[in-house]
């Protein structure tokens, strides 16, 4: 086994705890004494135990002059508990080897140096770029003014479309790729639709894994005008997150009062040529510690995310048919580039097959 | 080397004479003896040697007593050439291993008969699949009253846009999809695209491939009113293939005679609710044994071809970028199904990367 292999095995476990543990990171970690695993840990939710405490607490007294693998730099302060540096001095952790640093421009590279300082063999960089990929949403909203990472999740045909001309859009993907968004949706601190969705589809919008236990995304539904109906799904049904309407600043006393009373909060956000501003939405949602924000449609709202250049990751789902026509609805609405050089392009785009189904995934800026 | 890898290197070779000896099937040969290749052969056009003399000639003595490996069942007539049953048993071969039997119905299992008749051990369906696929437009159009196999091809964003609203299209797809496109144009008896493709683009339509000897489709242009210009590249660029410019009856016989004098071929097709009757168009193109075509739009001629049902195949290349819109160009124009499930399904399907882009290849029905 290498470095590799022990931080890959680190980074499979950190994984274990995504979507349990915002506004922290996940993370993992693994003690190695003579070759040996020896202890195993990850951060399971905000609040509980790091994943190097886990780890040294999992490998006992063989902690003493082990190596410990960590996905990310190990804390060096006092937050809900107390900085993990401490526990690997107090351990006897010989030599700490770390993902990547802490992206938190404030205390990066602070927990190595204390390590370091401390007479502990610190090396960096091992899987970075994995280690990174784990917690990117982390990594943007630290380095971006506690904005969102924005993911836009699309599943048309190949000719672009997301339902019939009559709306029929049951099912255009497979069940693999929808069970994969529900994945995702677990992961995400909140899931973003439009009221055309809303009223089109009346969806519930939480993480459905059969057999897995699973975190409900706050809901937040953008309704302008405040056109919800009190039976809506997002209103009635059970879930372990709560639901936002935002809307603009014009809806009556009554019908605020009324969601409201449902359990729903109501975000009023400025119109911005007559459509809610999206990059002051994103600055309140950072605010309310939304680190992950999945926009799963309809169109007019994927049109509108991108053109407001709020969106990071693009997750593209395409099934092997097509209508053939003109007439179904499109994937996005709104203006398009005039030249194909201006078109939104995908970095570090990547293809996953879902059996006959594809997942392009990739990067925009 | 098993007999799979043996009839796989023939298939191989097969395709090298791919596109060059239509209306033959490309046919590849090998001849084996005490487990060494000692003959290879491929039929290089209509006209020239069958793969088997090729391999056969090519063995010279060795011939005698060896196996040889043949993609397809060896014919059994006199054509163009004298039948390759009598050339393996003049030869002294003692085994024959073929891919896939003859698919003409009229003819199929013929050779087969004949040399096991004649004291020869013969081995069907050897990588059978895989022999069928090689010559899949050939065994069409034998088994379909002469009705050319149709590859629909298709390159758009991933929101299904072909061009952006002010007609931009170059390029949409990377360099190596579009040079794998002119390895299809080489491929195939004739390629076809709508007046509205000829008038915005005045495309070649010819196969180009740097360093490589290919061959040119025969262009067919559908232009029902015959507006075709007189200077349009399809009629005064040099090519090894003619152009046939499709109308419908009306055209004034000043204009089909100035075309006509260009080199060009006029043909007439029935109009169909004001549209050139694509069906009939088939049969007449069958007719001039023409066995495969290449549809490349635009998307006019793309949603008609598939409402005609003549689209046998289809080439969907997808490049990881996208307008964010719905006023680019669409991928096909027409009328859609009302449901889902009515959706046009590829069988089959495959994804190919050629770099970042994707190719979405399957068939209908």
């Amino acid at each position: 086994m290498t470095d590799n292999d022990y931080m890959s095995l680190a980074i499979s476990l950190a994984g274990k705890g995504k979507g349990f543990t915002s506004p922290n990171p996940c993370v993992g970690a693994v003690v190695v004494k003579d070759g040996r695993v020896v202890g195993k840990g990850f951060h399971r939710a905000a609040g509980l135990a790091h994943a190097e405490v886990e780890a040294i607490d999992d490998a006992g007294s063989m902690a003493k002059g082990a190596t410990i693998y960590v996905t990310l730099e190990p804390c060096n302060h006092f937050g809900k508990t107390p900085p993990c540096t401490h526990k690997i001095i107090n351990a006897g952790i010989k030599k700490v080897v770390v993902g990547c640093k802490d992206p938190n421009p404030n205390v990066c590279g602070g927990g190595i140096a204390y390590l370091r300082d401390n007479g502990i063999e610190v090396v960096t960089g091992v899987l970075q770029k994995e280690a990174q990929a784990l917690i990117e949403e982390f990594i943007w909203y630290v380095q971006n003014d506690k904005i969102p990472f924005v993911i836009l999740k699309c599943a048309s045909t190949l000719d672009g479309r997301i339902a019939t001309a009559t709306g029929d859009s049951k099912w255009i993907t497979n069940e693999k790729s929808r069970a994969f968004v529900h994945q995702i949706r677990h992961q995400v601190d909140a899931i973003l639709v439009g009221s055309g969705t809303l009223h089109a589809d009346n969806p519930s919008l939480t993480s459905r894994i059969e057999g897995v236990q699973t975190k409900d995304p706050v809901r937040i539904i953008l309704d302008t005008h405040l056109t919800i109906k009190e039976d809506a799904n997002v209103l009635t049904q059970k879930s372990n997150a709560k639901t936002i309407i935002v809307t603009g600043t014009g809806a009556s006393k009554e019908k605020r009062a009324l969601i409201e009373s449902k359990g729903a909060q109501i975000l009023e956000v400025s119109l911005k040529q007559e459509k809610l501003d999206l990059n002051e939405l994103m600055i309140k949602l950072g605010q309310m510690s939304i680190l992950s924000l999945l926009i799963e449609g309809g169109s007019v709202v994927a049109g509108s995310a991108l053109k407001a250049g709020i969106v990071n990751k693009v997750l593209f789902f395409l099934a092997p048919k097509f209508f053939g026509s003109d007439d179904g609805i499109p994937v996005f609405q709104g203006k398009g580039p005039k030249l194909i050089k201006d078109a939104f392009e995908l970095k570090k785009s990547t293809v996953t097959l879902f059996d006959t189904d594809m997942l392009v995934q990739g990067y925009l800026n």
